[in-house]
């Protein structure tokens, strides 16, 4: 039986970014697509920046989320990977062109015409709606499946946090037992960073502005070692010790701190952007073959293979679960980093329509 | 017979930078070491960012040159990779630990106890005077062995600028057939930059401030394709084409001009540095997993196998020869880039002693 194709959730209409009711038509169902029920979406900074317009790219009415869980309802004539009544998974993206390069390499990420998961449209024009809604449709190509032993209200901040800290460990070779990685900054991104890190054999050191921080990396997260990053003393203990650092800080800071850091050939993946341009003197990566590179969640193939790789190693995040009636507080507290530390909204759970 | 200890060469002897006649003790022979005539020495513009005291660390009085090309004239003890008559040269580097990690992965040019040809210290406090001299001394692990069908005349410039190009195109996998290199900046760097990457198979475009160097570029060089990188239009036409770029420019440039003309995955190789800091918006670096990397000449290794492929690719660089007697001339000319590509000085025909 064909379901009502009338979504209902949350949108912003404007820069002040208060969500509130919003209903729309869900995309029509094509061959490939399959519909879900959403059960879980969790929240991620580039939500609130989004719905905040702070990098000016707002289409309003936006409904946000990309980091989606649901259940299948419903599956098009050539659907191949999915039935009715699987748990699937939508990150950051549910469109690319399949045919460029970088889509033939598994990098559809990475692909000039991406349809993002929300505030992002179709070639046809059909504008996408996010995760803070009830209903889903998506090509089965950018649906992913999800793990068994994976707890589904935890699954969402894998396929956007999870991937983009799991991408560069795997791409820069920072997946070698014994390597030593810093995470600059103890977030989002930052904790998934020490859990993936310690489960590839890492060492694992968290370099981090908050000295409060130290108990919770180190004992509680499994951090082999903390370096307040405004003590020059422990900093400079630190020279040249690093093979890579995942640079997820996306306050304005200086790079330059990091870099002495790094080993001969080290490399800084920076995750977390900023809005001021970094400033790098260029010898002191001459110096040593030394590399800033930029990273951004993942292919689909590679999502798929981080979600088995955090089902094998029991790689979850800290979430804390909210309903969708508090959305708006979740994203005041997210405005001044009161989360540990991703919120998940329980969706099919709170939900009113109308 | 033991030769005379007292060498002769022209010394700098304040930030002023003029080359006067200048003589001093070599460093006496090691069992380990081997003693030089010297014929040849390429100028750098290092030679002449010392010399000017541009990087505050001058030593004065400096002898520069780093780019030495000369013929035993006696051996050490323990000596077993030359005999008195072969020739050999030597670089930017005559001295590291052999024992830190980088030198035990043939890397001895980042080592932290490294030991510059000129400018520099032994770790007893012996100071090094460079290649604008008759004699030398260097332990035969830093000097290298000349393929026969190299020109005496053209080989310095390759231990120096020429290893500076090699070593990015073979560390970052620039060396692979079909690849597109961009080459910023058409000196001595570059116009190596071009023939190496040519003999790799690369097509290669020339990205260059000056409009009149294009036919330079690809008649005479042999580059693919020449960008004007004032040009809007040239430089959007490039957009998303190239997977390195070896960024040869000292003077300070920008490199948000460079990163679009990248691929996915492309990497910027800065050789150049350049006294202000680049300022980068990372973001530009995280959309599509780009690097921005820095690289310095090359290890022991590389640079003897950097050699023997000059000699199998018949790759020289452009040089002007000049005599002792017109260092100050060549050193003016430097600072204008008014040279095709290196200068080199025929010291053995042209020195004189007092």
């Amino acid at each position: 039986m064909e379901q009502s194709n009338i979504a209902f959730g949350l949108a912003a209409n404007d820069a002040i970014g208060v969500l509130s009711p919003f209903s729309f038509s869900l995309r029509p169902k094509g061959d490939n697509d399959i519909v879900l029920k959403i059960l879980y979406c969790g929240i991620c900074h580039t939500d609130l920046s989004v719905i905040k317009n702070e990098w000016r790219n707002a289409k309003y009415p936006v409904v946000p989320g990309h980091e989606i869980v649901g259940v299948v309802t419903e599956v098009g004539s050539n659907v191949q990977k999915f039935k009715v009544g699987d748990n699937v998974g939508v990150g950051y993206y549910i469109g690319s062109c399949l045919s460029c390069d970088d889509c033939r390499q598994d990098s559809e990420h990475y692909c000039p015409n991406l349809v993002g998961t929300f505030n992002s449209s179709y070639p046809d024009g059909t504008k996408t709606y996010g995760g803070f809604s009830d209903k889903f449709v998506v090509n089965e190509h950018f649906a992913l499946r999800i793990p068994h032993k994976l707890p589904l209200e935890k699954v969402g901040p894998l396929m956007c946090a999870g991937i983009t800290v799991y991408t560069p460990l795997k791409e820069h070779g920072l997946d070698q037992p014994g390597k030593h990685l810093g995470v600059a900054g103890l977030g989002g991104l930052g904790h998934l960073a020490v859990k993936f890190g310690k489960a590839f054999g890492l060492k694992v050191t968290v370099i981090s502005t908050s000295p409060s921080k130290e108990k919770e990396a180190t004992e509680r997260l499994g951090a082999d070692s903390f370096i307040v990053s405004q003590d020059p003393e422990q900093m400079k203990a630190a020279t040249g010790t690093m093979d890579g650092i995942l640079d997820t800080v996306s306050a304005n800071h200086s790079l330059m701190a990091l870099i002495p850091l790094l080993k001969t050939r080290g490399k800084i993946i920076t995750l977390g952007g900023m809005a001021k341009p970094a400033e790098i003197f260029l010898y002191s990566l001459m110096q040593r073959g030394k590399t800033v590179a930029g990273s951004i969640v993942g292919g689909v193939k590679g999502t798929q293979e981080m979600l088995y790789f955090a089902e094998e190693h029991n790689i979850t995040p800290d979430v804390e679960i909210v309903g969708m009636n508090e959305a708006n507080i979740a994203m005041e507290r997210l405005q001044k980093s009161d989360v540990r530390y991703r919120f998940v909204i329980d969706v099919a759970n709170t939900i009113r329509s109308g």
